[in-house]
């Protein structure tokens, strides 16, 4: 194993103390950045997730470009349902990926393949195994998957959804048959994740980007039960730090923070500190910028970096990041100006208080 | 003055004992039910607005068919910027309300009308106060404004938003500019709200539906003073209790139940109970079902109504509502046993605790 250079990430995932707050981006391989259009224009999406070189080299681009304190591993969440034997089709231009056979039914759960499914995502572990080499240690690298509620949102949805009505209906309706298929989706995640950390993931996410469509109710049963049973299997088989970022589920912050992970990802429309104060010091928090607020000035941008640090405080256990991925059309320089605002913002933080 | 034969909103709004918890639902004059798409057949929806007789019909007819507590104006919220000058457009099937011509300099806020903006709306008046001898003293009826921050994001953005980036980044790098915008929004949405108190409002609601797309200190600067300015203007030009609904702003609770209005609108994602015992007992609180809710059955919509209900408690204070306005294809008939449930177990509730 190469030693990190630059571990600050996952010792502020453990909340130990830091000279500085790591920061990465949520999608910071994406569209903001001319050298991943560059890739994207000769491979499409899902060609680049499953060719491990192309999935390298975009996955190490915002490290070297902008100065990102890990590297997150190129892929989808929906590769999981796909590998469970669900068509995927993800085309440009038509409002995201979405499978043109949404499952439904108990007979199209009972369809789901558990089996061999975290095997079929072996290019998955490729390529986090040949970006860890190419990184050679500069700094750790990220894995991820979606959380059961939000694939199953997509899976039932068949894509993206305004109002989930058909997820919701079923839950309301028929709430074994959900449970089933959360169940199955949390059994694959678990395992895909382990042999993730397996592969070169020094620290793993998991994404449940639909968490705030439910009721409070509703992701304590549906949600938080299926992402606990995912950490504790990671937890179980590996010994990296888990993140879960649970977007819009902000009024389960205490029950989040018992849930087993490291850190608890936040979106926007909190005030860390006052997240920090009502969960206490058990769990880490990563956040919590406004994507939006990078297309405003760089003078603004470090305002709003400045004012987040200074909410958190000067605590262990804070990874600066965005509230939900970077948009698409931000100025690269914009993004640029962030990541050194907190560089050198915590760092003057640091110091002050040392004093 | 007619004397009302059911006040239990305004009651409620007061937070003084019920018999039972009042409900009603926002756009509950709408497309879910025929009656509203046999007018809207014959008429376009601005024509609709602005026509007294056709508004109070369409306003009238859930009283008549599902049988809510209250009557809400049939309106829009955009009908004020169109008053102080912008050209709006509601076209069928065009993705919602727009301004083809949005406001981003100060040139254009200049040009914007305050003066006389509140008296070209007097068809508003007209509408509520021909509604208002149609109830006959029924129910209440609700008189309605969009808060400056929701209407500032309209006419920025020109229509509605994913991610909100203009009206953001002006309040990013140009904050002045923004607040003048807001200010003369408050001054306007204040007459308005204070004309249609004199035009038989007995209560009227504030809708900051974009509320949630901020920061929490984006929401404390920009929004909550304008809404603020608004209340205490209607507060000291009328008698009428004041519902704020500020949609997703969940994190400022504490802030908006000191803001001045009698009720606070919730969304479906917190626990009612919660947020009672959070904001204490101050303000009312109106909510919080989720509208996809109404696609399940209707024993399951009965015992999510009797969760909301039990979760409330058997204290004063409570106006059931859905989180969000109800949605175009829900059944009548899903409607009609929301509010059935509503006030069936509401009544029982209060049996139980008065044995």
């Amino acid at each position: 194993m190469t030693q990190l250079q630059n571990d600050l990430l996952l010792r502020a995932a453990r909340r130990e103390a830091t000279e500085r707050t790591p920061v990465w981006m949520m999608r910071q391989a994406g569209r903001y950045l001319p050298e991943y259009r560059a890739v994207r224009a000769k491979s499409d999406f899902l060609t680049l997730c499953k060719t491990p070189e192309l999935a390298a080299e975009v996955t190490i681009q915002p490290v070297d470009i902008v100065g990102v304190d890990a590297a997150i591993i190129f892929s989808d969440i929906l590769v999981v349902p796909e590998a469970m034997g669900m068509e995927l089709l993800v085309e440009e231009g038509k409002g995201g990926p979405r499978f043109p056979d949404p499952i439904r039914t108990a007979d199209a759960i009972a369809k789901l393949a558990v089996d061999g499914a975290a095997d079929r995502l072996q290019y998955v572990y490729d390529a986090l195994a040949l970006t860890k080499t190419q990184l050679e240690g500069r700094v750790p690298l990220i894995g991820f998957a979606g959380a059961p509620w939000t694939l199953a949102s997509y899976a039932i949805e068949g894509g993206g959804s305004k109002n989930f009505e058909t997820i919701k209906t079923m839950m309301y309706n028929e709430p074994e048959l959900l449970h089933t298929l959360l169940g199955k989706l949390a059994g694959v995640v678990g395992e895909y994740l382990v042999r993730q950390t397996q592969s070169g993931a020094d620290i793993v996410q998991i994404f449940d980007t639909w968490a705030g469509a439910m009721t409070k109710d509703g992701f304590l049963e549906f949600s938080l039960p299926y992402i606990m049973q995912i950490v504790d299997y990671v937890k179980e088989h590996s010994t990296v730090p888990v993140i879960v970022f649970a977007k819009g589920a902000n009024s389960t912050f205490p029950e989040l923070a018992d849930c087993g992970a490291d850190v608890l990802g936040l979106d926007w429309t909190v005030d860390i500190g006052e997240v920090r104060a009502a969960v206490g010091n058990h769990v880490a928090l990563q956040g919590n910028l406004d994507p939006v607020a990078l297309y405003s000035s760089p003078e603004s941008i470090r305002a709003e970096v400045r004012r987040i640090l200074e909410w958190y405080g000067n605590h262990p256990g804070h990874i600066f990041n965005l509230g939900h991925g970077i948009l698409p059309t931000v100025p690269v320089e914009h993004a640029k100006a962030m990541i050194d605002a907190v560089k050198e913002i915590s760092m003057e933080i640091r110091a002050e208080e040392n004093e």
